[in-house]
């Protein structure tokens, strides 16, 4: 396959001088008839081909029986024709010149092997000519700020294109122009939508890289089901923190079931959530849940600064909808605001002392009872506000809904003259009562919410982009002088210590005795008290099957517990292969934890940690980063803990050795990244932590390597 | 004060015979004018008499001077003057014989306590004629069931008032109001919503009362900031459960600052979160944490039946929007359905195979590419399916929304002249690109969510109805003969101890010594080890003071440990009054747990059981119920901790002595309620739970009585 190697020409596709609608209609009914219709309805300043064969001319515009007929070869082509019809369609582009073609056909690699393979020849077909595909099953792209819909969805039957400054890129295209629609009926309006599908030739960070180069885009939200190349969204996506704009995604697939409805529809490779979610964080990404509220905090960040604070000023019309509010606020954790005192003294102008205190201000409460033009007044001192980072306006019926808008507004506007760019959110809460209301905002350039569920995630996204971890710096050299050498398959504890040992992770003495005299003797060059555990490829679960002693203070008592062990496992398993009995120091420590590390399919070697015992089960409280790691970074991964409180010293207890712990999870992380493509999983269960200064000891472990 | 023992006449004040509006004008700036209006416009069927000195008439309607000019007494009377004017008001009302009078004016107990003290004048004055009243600080009444609305929201300038089978009880106005518009605009209607106020005279328990006799009504839903009377709120809960009508709660004030905001416009009093979730649960209240989400369960309840199961199918038109929900509802732990083979058969005339066992179902992906038509079969499949017990539909934009909702529609029709009444929830999740398929839904009779987060509250809340706890029997009798004997203020272990053995919880023996001789003596009659703890009450933290020594194996050492203790606490705590040594017999068990027991000063006593030590704070995780508790309900509280899986044999391990701990907090729970409404608080920490048929002991106890 001849592969491109030029940058993708993202900027060229949003500029076309000329466009070929191939089943262009006047049905739109039909795909090709409303792309047809969509292209002319939204402005397209260049030359649209239509290509019907049946058809002089679709609204005065001629038409051509074939590409091929044109005047001058298309820049680019967009198709909806049936499946079977589309590589044929692909050869006629390119054999006219075409640059780039947006396939809309579904059934290639989203349904199966056959799909693929004709996906492939489509590919190949293409890129032979040097034309490049977006899709296919995409529905293409909007671009308000381009003027340019290359996109057939019903969502587009509106007179006018919002345009804003956040870009998305969206491998559902339903969800693509629904989130459009969604936004554009609420105020909030887009730079560029690309509708990305299969990415069988352009795939998503060739858009992102457009993006993040895009002067009419200040911030990208993506929809993601699958990543194509885990490395480059990470670096597409420190480019972009490094541009100022951020990055915001919501993944569908975070779970088993919502992985299979995803993987269901995009051949995209499935790595773990836990993989990309550390690779948003280490690359300053926002990951959100929900995908309206990815585009909301996106249109917050495009109209307002970004808040230096979290703490939130509620400004409410009724103590029931305040209420709830700072409960959901509370809820997570998000702080409520204290005013300063030059603001409670603005607020007396119009509330009694008790109320120009509360958060949420009641403008219901207000001293002229019931009067809207407050808000004016309230809005603006609370925007001034220098304790507070958001204002929040959760809105329930009021006298008269639109008024207050219009007072919120001005108060917002006077804030901004002001100098003052600090989030203003507006939630109208009503239905029908709220249009007139909705309206007003729409004129001042104010979007809104519907509801408080979206408006809090908003919140909670700000937090999220205030407390992302910094970029992160170099990742050093790694401890080991050599790369290790690893057997393949499954390595024992001992063949694992071992390993981890050649890499400065401290794990306790030890030696594997071949029966209970050498057992004694290992014992013998050892400091008590012992452990004893059975070396054997068919007994997993050790302690379960008797094959673990404990506390055993002297070179005889080993010698014993091995020949009892010895006789209860020939009893108990006597198809076992018994390869040794492996003899230990045995460590204590105030808390057991975790460290392991896995590799992602797309992502590589990842490092987890978390609480051991029965704790990782009770808490699922487990941090994961990309490795390798810094002893910084894993001092970050402790401190996101729910069981931080325990290594940090709790409830008077002593602190533990925390820097110690961090430095076994970054050599760790080493090892696994040093490992190299056959290393698959790595576990050192427990960890005991002792007191601060006293360090950290691994006393069990295993490794898992690939064959060649 | 002549307070009223007659049932709350809320059925007479949904049909009245005529209604006075002091204060009507055609001024719909103000609130007399939108009374008035409000009333005409939604078709009142009896007298209106309107209060107005200065006009003859007002849309043709006699005006009267005085509400004594009226030729018969009103039956109901409405007003929102200006709060100096409210008492003379209503003497005039109860002077001309008005039944009741609904007062929209504030400022009463909302504000404090001058406001309190007018509001007792202005009840008292109504009860000396036998007139109740409604508020103040009220929306008033909206009852579509009767075409009456006594209420001046600009909500409801709309042409007609839709009936559904929901009671609504607000204690917010402004929130009643945004929820009937809300509701109303998606397809939702109530038969009676009531705006409660400050519940000076009638309150909320009158009206939930009302709404479990009403014919009209058949869910009910109420808005709490707080309750007035705990055990009332219990019982008529628990007479609508055995009435079979649900009822849906909000709550506004679970968190600290939530409170603040509730609390600063009511004058109810805050018991503990806590409690009254102990209280809902016990009495089959479904808590919920969003007013809207509560509506719209409400609405589902009442257009479909109660799911028998919680497996949910997915319809959807995009992958994406279906990945997203699946993961969503698997975040929550909401099972999605498998489909029986005959569904599978049915949707495979659609759908490939692959694509016919996926949930979600995608419409986008069946054989006929793109067309709505198969929503109506595919519909009818999952609702008829018996593995499924929900069917939630989020739409993305699609060809035509409206045609697929009008087949959607179709399809459940289907389905319920066959009998199945399962509940579909339709989310349309567009913005305008929906609003034709919205209108088809109406014309159906159906109801829709915008958006995704409400959808799930309400599958969430469909969970919460289905898993109450079953209604509580009878509480058997305390397990002491008499009632106990308490000192007031803070009791010590020994007493406390003393207390708990005499209601057959087990703790550990000992006894107090005054010196090293006394404490070997006592040592001596118990069986080693041994631990020895300081008793004083100016030493909160024992251990940390050095006031605990652990393990002391004969009667010498603790002898010894007591004269070192001596020394040391002489030294350390001069001030310190030491009344003993409590020799005690050291316990072991597996685990740590909490039993402790609290007065709310509204639901009273209440027990709580948790996970002890460290893991109470790092879990959260503590079971509330309103006590006495039978063995049966602790148990119940057992399962739903985070640690039951550690009590329950985890991992392997055995199983530890839960009827032990369940009996244990039973006794607990006797000895709080026992104790009289002295009792404030009582903690048994740590209690020690060991292997299943060992028993537990709790170790530790205090028990704080307050004086008389």
């Amino acid at each position: 396959m001849n592969k491109m190697t030029r940058p993708a020409p993202v900027s060229e596709m949003l500029a076309p001088r000329s466009v070929a609608v191939i089943g262009a209609s006047e049905d739109q009914t039909k795909f090709g008839g409303r792309l047809f219709h969509m292209l002319v309805r939204h402005g397209f300043g260049g030359t649209i081909y239509p290509i019907n064969r049946k058809r002089e001319t679709l609204s005065d515009i001629p038409c051509f029986a074939r590409i091929g007929d044109t005047p001058s070869a298309p820049d680019m082509a967009v198709m909806a024709v049936p499946r079977d019809h589309v590589k044929a369609a692909v050869t006629e582009c390119a054999e006219a010149g075409t640059k780039a073609v947006i396939i809309i056909t579904a059934k290639f690699s989203d349904v199966g092997e056959e799909g693929a393979r004709l996906e492939a020849e489509v590919v190949e077909e293409a890129r032979r000519h040097g034309m490049r595909i977006i899709g296919p099953n995409c529905l293409g792209i909007i671009s308000p700020a381009n003027s340019l819909v290359l996109c057939a969805s019903p969502a587009l039957y509106v007179d006018e294109l919002l345009v804003g400054r956040i870009g998305m890129v969206s491998q559902s295209g339903a969800l693509m122009a629904t989130l459009f629609d969604r936004a554009q009926t609420r105020g909030v309006g887009f730079s560029h939508c690309f509708s990305i599908g299969n990415q069988a030739d352009m795939e998503m960070c060739d858009f992102l890289d457009f993006l993040v180069e895009d002067p009419a885009t200040d911030v990208i939200c993506a929809y993601i089901e699958g990543v194509k190349d885990g490395r480059r969204f990470m670096e597409v996506a420190e480019r972009a923190r490094a541009a100022g704009k951020p990055v915001l995604a919501v993944k569908a697939g975070r779970t088993d079931f919502g992985a299979a409805a995803a993987f269901s529809h995009t051949a995209s490779l499935a790595g773990s959530y836990e993989a990309f979610e550390a690779a948003c964080s280490q690359s300053g990404v926002v990951l959100m849940d929900d995908p309206d509220a990815m585009v909301m905090l996106a249109a917050a960040l495009t109209r307002f600064d970004r808040p230096e604070r979290m703490e939130t000023a509620l400004m409410t019309t009724s103590g029931g909808g305040g209420a709830i509010t700072a409960d959901r606020l509370t809820d997570l954790g998000l702080p409520l605001a204290t005013y300063a005192p030059q603001t409670v003294a603005a607020l007396e102008e119009h509330y009694l002392p008790d109320n120009a205190r509360a958060n949420p201000i009641d403008m219901g409460a207000a001293k002229a009872g019931g009067s809207m033009l407050v808000g004016e007044d309230s809005v603006h001192a609370l925007l001034t506000d220098p304790e507070t980072g958001v204002v929040l306006c959760p809105l329930t019926t009021a006298p008269d809904m639109r008024l207050l808008c219009e007072c919120l507004a001005k108060g917002l506007a006077r804030a901004e003259e002001g100098g003052t760019r600090k989030p203003c959110l507006v939630v109208l809460q009503p239905g029908q009562a709220a249009n007139k209301a909705r309206a007003e905002l729409l004129k001042h350039g104010l979007f809104f919410f519907d509801g408080l569920d979206e408006a809090i995630r908003v919140i909670d996204g700000y937090r999220k982009l205030l407390t992302l971890a910094p970029p992160r710096g170099a990742r050093g050299t790694s401890p080991a002088g050599a790369a290790p050498d690893a057997a393949s398959g499954a390595l024992d504890e001992a063949a694992a210590k071992q390993l981890l040992d050649g890499y400065g992770v401290p794990v306790n003495r030890g030696a594997v005795a071949q029966d209970a005299a050498a057992a004694g003797k290992v014992a013998g060059d050892l400091t008590g008290p012992f452990v004893v555990k059975v070396v054997s490829p068919d007994i997993v679960h050790k302690s379960d099957a008797g094959g673990v002693a404990l506390g055993l203070t002297s070179a005889e008592e080993v010698a014993q517990a091995v020949t009892e062990m010895a006789a209860r496992l020939g009893q108990s398993h006597p198809e076992a292969r018994i390869t040794g009995y492996l003899v230990q120091e045995m460590v204590e420590g105030e808390l057991e934890m975790f460290v392991g590390a896995r590799r992602d399919p797309l992502f590589g070697p990842v490092v987890m940690l978390g609480a051991g015992g029965v704790m990782v089960e009770l808490l699922k409280d487990v941090a994961v980063r990309l490795a390798p790691v810094t002893p910084d970074e894993a001092r970050e991964m402790i401190a996101g803990l729910r069981v931080a409180p325990l290594l940090e010293g709790f409830r008077g207890s002593a602190p533990l050795d925390i820097d110690a712990l961090a430095e076994a999870v970054s050599r760790v992380s080493w090892l696994a990244h040093d490992l190299g493509p056959r290393f698959a999983e790595l576990d050192v269960n427990p960890v005991l932590v002792r007191k601060a200064g006293e360090g950290c000891t691994g006393v069990d472990a295993r490794i898992l390597m690939e064959e060649e």
